[in-house]
């Protein structure tokens, strides 16, 4: 999503903001520019594309001084163009303004500055933002802080939003629901959207709330709410290890997190799984007694491992649950109650359809346990309970060790569940532990050298295929689903997952000699069903890649292509055959020539609508 | 799915086998072939592809006889060609079969069978199945009963078969499963998979239950079980009407039922509201309190209703609901108990993954209810109680009419359920009520000429593209579902449906300037945010064609092309919305030539798992 940057204080201002950005990058955005507070003006540059082109236009001609304001956007009004990108100054240049998130009632007010007579040089909901606190400005006989307070009391939606004017050496800034992090130094303060940005220079931090607003002078800041009162916040010292997000020797992110899985998932794990007894300790207060519905909520490859986390926890803990994309549920007036438990899952915890669903489950009194990377992200301090996938910094944009991480988690809640409620032995609790240990071994042996450069062949053979299906049965259904949102993401082809049984009830008339067709068809209670379903295909001339469990020669004679991977105990099997899916998507993508990294139209971390 | 026919009787078996099979081309399917007596010997004749290639090849050399038994085959294992057509005959072609279905231990049965020296010459399950039941044959001496009764004790699977030899005559049947129904008349037996192939001749019919076997004569039958125990069955008289399913002056069965629907949803709402009140009746036995949560099931178009009918029962009666794919739900130990409603939805009432899923729920205590189209189906015999949504025979493959008078009934169940239960006053439930009354005279004005032209139009200008999204929120999400499903059927072009907001958590990397975005942006209270999503597409070029309602011109510069339709209360809206769809998928596929009655792959009423 969109990245922010703001500096007062004694450095080059300019030099901030472009390695502040720079360490934003990995949020996904389209143009990028800063404006830096001069003696009598603010300059502002700004160039659609990756950041160096804005890099370029600035080492000819650098802009001088120690006040600015820096963003990377990612379009949701007007095309990612030099004209739309942030900052966005008023028409004297006087005032200058970058924004993240999107005004809902930007048209009226617009058509109002308009008829008053203000004139607009972008498409953006931003600019009017830049115009009507101009107004406020002239109103308020000069007040920064004031203008901005009046005009956010005008505007609907969401916004982080970030203010300068030529005649005040201070930083005015705000956020209600996209996020903003305060970063306090000596006799200088910053501001970012995340903690990366911040990192190199303080590790002293303040995480703004919902409705805050800042003014920040170079030897300090005031918080205040939207009502002009003064409030506490306190300040964080973040620990993080900036080093920990390089590339390693990988090609790209991606690559280097995909085989960070077996590490990844060892540390989602550690210390929680105990063999002597069966049981699962996640260091939670949830009772596990206190609800008879569970609501998981999430979005994108989160929703997929929620639904994992649906099977197994109805499966092993006998408890009705109910997996809701967050953008539907937050608007949907969802039946909740103190007997239901939301359970949120997010990489980033920032996901503000995801973060707003929490709070909708919340009004209606259910307790909230969220499924979370990030520490200390916006979720984590509105939710009763974090269970850390623990999964480290991601930074490829199309997630891989977060959802295999995520799917650890739920599995390791579903085991603590059916044990606290009685509905799983010590016996089938000790077998299905000893299967969860086994996980970082199988999706080590998954990503051997002989299978990976199998799954880069076969990738290569059906890369020019115009769409893809994937199919899978069970619990291995959203494994389908996920293998084809990761195709869809990096790729660029349009490839869709089903579950196997549903194909002949529509999407079976896609089905020619040109259409591949991966089928997750490891080992299982189902998968005569399912090879059933692969015959269905095949009547119809359609090219089969079938995912196998090791040994199964079988099976083989169904498939055009086999890609064999590790037995595993059914349960636990999506973490190990997702992988392939993953790599498959990856080799198809390289081959392509496609940036993995950084896939057009894609943000990491998704904080507007 | 496959059709079955036999006849034996005076009349010449040709006749009525070819007249019956053209009666059941609506089911879909991919090869032909009958089998007739003769005096020394079974003649077999089958060909692939439509019944039209059978007919020429028997109108010059037809075969004489009066017993015989015909099918049409919708391929699950092996091609669909003239070798893996039925009938199938063993080697010496003394005995004959016709099977629908799936034989899931094909495989090991096939390798025994070799082992003992049978020669097969298909890739077919149901050739194996003719070899086992000739291996029988000589155990027992020659009794044609005996040995089908004992070959179907080694087989797993579902299936409907029909056998016949040359020493006998007579004609063994029996059922697991799939469907099968037998016409009786004077001094002559038919046998069917379903109805209308059998009403030229007769209204005299007995459909047999799951497990039952039949020996037909020329003047009676003898029902039993598997075990070999009589079983008593009684004869029903239909009075079904088969001209009414003709094509009156369309050009194909599914422009005639898309206009059609009008009518359709008079005959669902008729007699069942009372404006007076605010109040529904349905003259079921259910009681509306005597449950907790509710599981809707079902398959394909059925499912995006359920979809549709979840969002109204929660938002209007605020009972838990969930949803599954019957071929998920069956197979995944669901949690059911008394204090479960299941509801099943399936237009025919027979599809096998749901009338499977239907046990299902009912092995666990649930209290069921169908919202079924077809009277006399497997389902309506199983069901507590059954809501007939009375929209006539639908005979083109792709659904239309039953789609809009299942959400129809799925509104009143929600309007009827919210008023036992006290969560809907009497003014909001006439108002509801009013809405709905509304519906016919509004699907018909979304008919008009001047629409349907300018739907057209649309469709022939992005007819070409690739692939396709379908974008809706709330209670419309399950519309765009609903619409990508219309055209990935009969255009078989990809498309998908996505809830708006989630789109950006994946499939917005999809977009560029060659992909045409379906938008249901329809009068709502979420309009806003739909429009942002809009803009979303737009900023990265995508072509977005919006469905707006009537008058809403502000929001049609957002879009490349708008396709009005009549504005409707939000909460009856997906009725009226999907017919725009329906017709935009419809003109797609007659643009590029497909044959929209009678897609390729799939079949009318899926009832192979």
């Amino acid at each position: 999503m969109c990245g922010i940057v703001g500096y007062i204080g004694m450095r080059d201002a300019q030099d901030v903001l472009l390695s502040g950005l720079a360490k934003l990058e990995y949020r996904g955005y389209d143009s990028a520019g800063v404006a830096v507070r001069g003696v009598e003006q603010i300059e502002v540059r700004k160039k659609a594309g990756k950041l160096a082109n804005l890099q370029g236009e600035l080492s000819g001609a650098p802009l001088p001084g120690t006040l600015g304001i820096g963003h990377t956007r990612w379009a949701t009004h007007g095309l990612p163009n030099d004209t739309n990108a942030h900052p966005h100054a008023t028409e004297d240049g006087r005032l200058v303004i970058i924004h993240n998130g999107i005004i809902e009632n930007y048209l009226s007010l617009k058509a109002g500055l308009r008829e008053r007579g203000h004139v607009f040089r972008s498409e953006t909901d931003s600019e009017v933002l830049a115009h009507l606190i101009e107004e406020k400005y002239d109103l308020t006989g000069g007040d920064l802080y004031e203008s901005v307070r009046l005009a956010l009391g005008e505007v609907r939606g969401a916004y982080g939003i970030v203010v300068t004017h030529v005649d005040h050496r201070e930083i005015v800034a705000a956020r209600t629901v996209s996020p903003l992090v305060m970063g306090v130094g000596e006799g200088e303060m910053f501001l970012a959207s995340d903690v990366p940005a911040l990192l190199p220079y303080t590790r002293r931090m303040v995480f703004l709330h919902d409705g805050d607003m800042v003014v920040l002078h170079d030897d300090g800041f005031r918080v205040t709410d939207l009502q002009g009162n003064t409030l506490t916040r306190s300040i964080d010292t973040i620990e993080w290890d900036a080093e920990a997000a390089e590339k390693g020797g990988y090609d790209s992110y991606m690559l280097k997190e995909i085989y960070e899985q077996p590490q990844a998932l060892t540390n989602t794990l550690i210390g929680r799984l105990h063999d002597e007894t069966g049981e699962v300790n996640l260091d939670i207060n949830l009772d596990p007694a206190s609800f008879k519905r569970i609501s998981i909520i999430a979005c994108g490859t989160a929703y997929y491992a929620g639904l994992v986390g649906e099977y197994l926890i109805e499966q092993l803990a006998r408890i009705p649950v109910e997996v809701d994309v967050a953008s539907e549920y937050r608007y949907r007036d969802p039946i909740v109650s103190p007997e239901t438990l939301a359970i949120v899952i997010s990489q980033s915890g920032e996901t503000i359809d995801t973060l707003e669903a929490l709070r909708e489950a919340k009004k209606g009194g259910a307790r909230t346990l969220g499924v979370i990377n990030a520490k200390g992200s916006s979720m984590t301090r509105e939710l009763d309970d974090t269970l850390y996938i623990h999964a480290g910094p991601e930074i490829g944009v199309a997630s891989t060790k977060a959802y295999t991480s995520m799917v650890g988690a739920m599995l390791m809640l579903a085991l603590w569940l059916a044990r606290a409620r009685g509905t799983l032995s010590e016996e089938a609790g000790k077998e299905l532990l000893h299967a969860t240990r086994e996980l970082p071994r199988l999706v080590e042996e998954a990503l051997s050298e002989e299978r990976v450069s199998r799954i880069r062949e076969v990738a290569e053979r059906y890369a020019h295929a115009r769409d893809y299906l994937f199919l899978g049965r069970g619990v291995n259904a959203p494994t389908a689903f996920e293998g084809a949102l990761k195709l869809k993401e990096i790729s660029y082809i349009h490839a869709e997952g089903y579950a196997a049984g549903e194909m002949k009830h529509g999407p079976i008339a896609l089905i020619d000699a040109n259409l591949p067709v991966v089928v997750v068809g490891t080992e299982s209670r189902l998968l005569e069903k399912t090879i059933s379903n692969v015959q269905e295909v095949r009547a119809r001339a359609g090219r089969v890649i079938l995912l196998l469990s090791d040994g199964d020669t079988e099976n083989a004679q169904h498939a055009d292509d086999v890609l064999y991977v590790p037995r595993s105990h059914e349960m636990v099997s999506p973490i190990v055959n997702v992988v392939t899916l993953q790599l498959l998507s990856y080799f198809t993508a390289t081959h392509l020539g496609k940036d993995v990294d950084k896939p057009r139209n894609l943000a990491k971390s998704v904080t507007v609508e």
